[in-house]
């Protein structure tokens, strides 16, 4: 049996990967300090143990995960501070939650011999390239001080590569979108539908155009890399192979979903927040020249998740 | 009169800053915790003050800089573990001295209001390109700590320059050479043929080929990038045009400085220590098309450094 650390992994992509870890016969072990995971989430999960701590602590890491026997062990380190505006406003935000927890969860592999790591980076580090679409090799000049972490994270795990790990797989995420709903524009506006179905306001002009992925695709592409990449250290962007959807399109939908009365009102800047990139256009032919393409478009990606988040976000209202 | 605040300033490259913004009338705090700088770098200098602390510390840093009026500063960020073979050992040393400084710094910045910020960057952010010239545009995938914090540094200042930040210059500094030598492979093969004057082993094999500009240059390029480009945030490589020199070529000419006696004995690896990247060409065409070529090449800047360099050490023997 097949040992996993799973940092994040009672968040939103967390969760989705850990059931499928454990549906393939995986033993998982998350680590969360659930300020945006929730311990439901891994609920009537076997074979799967939830470490409550924070992971920016090499210490507390390094004691709790005694409980994993030695052997080999698949790294999965996916938590980080997932609200990019709160880090715009404490850089120390991104620093601990982003950044230290990968130093540490490198500290903690390079003491028990642990040598395969699958790191959950970000479209962020490439920053503003316009309409350009983004490829591995384009330049990283990350605008948020999330980006700058995922990269600052990239570029440690690179030279770990040169000592003791012996496979780092670096997913570059757009957008996910699914369940269960933590954060995103979706869920903002589907709560803010709910709690006041004539009006939302949304941040922005509403013509940020990004990618989508829905999560089951998400968690599929990154399974797949782990299976079929080979040498020490490969970057994949993982997205669909669209030029995205308007943020305008996506208040709409949400809008027919929820509250199909309700007004829609723009802000007028280009970008929603300091660090947002209002276009994002992802090129994906490494992915797909590996073998892997998702089967939904980022609207596809979208209708399905709006439609997720909408029945979850009720029922938390009925309950 | 201009306030300069230069960390690392008393150290090698930024001792001989902290001289020419003397030179050029500016009032200079240099922040530096002596660990590799020196006292006596900055001996004889005019209004230059040296606070001794250790820059990662955001508190202690506030508290130091509080005596420099308010009013526009330009800084200048230099401080760094200049030892890439002990960040490799332990990663904490370019975490702290590396990257968090220059967290810290950006940190005092913002709330000081400074929004001119010139950083020390490295080569050492692309990592290994083989014989291929490296540009600004190549991919940044560092093989060692030192250049992955430095990475990481370069892009909590990009993502700034979203916030508060009116204008970033990074410099990439190729290897570089002069007085006062405190590192380096030039250094270390002097005093080595000095405390053994018939023999001398380098790591690796000798076939390591880099480029090397002197330090006068570099300071000179910094401050033409200084005055000569424009945009809110700008990389430029700095370095000669040349293809590099080898280490084999640099020990003989020590060698002949020094003790022309002695026997060199080299390595069998291809690169002298896990992190060191055994080939490096510059493009240097964005830095030329401002306006500015280094005089020397890397033979003629190792040249005039070994001699340099032979001259401090049998000083410091005699003394």
């Amino acid at each position: 049996m097949t040992w996993h650390v799973v940092t994040g992994g009672a968040g939103f992509i967390g969760a989705n990967l850990v059931r499928r870890l454990v549906q393939t016969g995986g033993r998982v072990v998350v680590v969360d300090d659930l300020s945006l995971g929730r311990r439901e989430h891994l609920a009537g999960l076997a074979d799967t143990l939830l470490l409550q701590l924070d992971a920016a602590d090499a210490g507390a890491l390094a004691a709790a995960l005694r409980m994993v026997p030695d052997g080999p062990v698949e790294v999965w380190h996916l938590c980080a501070n997932s609200d990019i505006q709160k880090g715009v406003t404490d850089p120390s935000v991104d620093l601990r939650a982003t950044f230290l927890t990968t130093f540490a969860v490198l500290e903690v592999m390079r003491t028990r011999n642990w040598r395969r790591l699958h790191f959950a980076s970000t479209s962020a580090v490439y920053g503003d390239h316009g309409t350009t679409a983004i490829h591995e090799l384009t330049p990283t000049l990350p605008v948020s001080n999330y980006g700058a972490m995922k990269l600052a994270s990239e570029a440690i795990i690179r030279a770990a590569c040169e000592t003791f790990l012996d496979s780092a797989r670096v997913f570059r995420f757009p957008n996910v979108v699914g369940l269960p709903a933590t954060h995103g524009a979706i869920l903002d506006f589907t709560r803010r539908l709910i709690a006041d179905p004539q009006r939302l306001a949304v941040l922005g002009n509403g013509m940020q155009q990004k990618a989508y992925l829905h999560v089951a695709e998400l968690v599929d592409a990154m399974l797949f890399i782990r299976d079929h990449a080979d040498g020490p250290h490969r970057i994949y962007n993982i997205g669909p192979e669209d030029a995205g959807i308007r943020i305008s399109a996506i208040a709409e939908m949400v809008r027919s979903r929820v509250a199909p009365a309700a007004a829609i009102a723009y802000g007028t800047e280009a970008r929603g927040w300091v660090g947002d990139v209002p276009r994002f256009r992802y090129d994906v032919s490494r992915l797909k020249a590996l073998g892997w393409a998702p089967r939904l478009g980022s609207a596809q990606a979208v209708a399905r998740a709006v439609d997720e988040i909408a029945q979850q976000e009720f029922c938390r209202y009925d309950a």
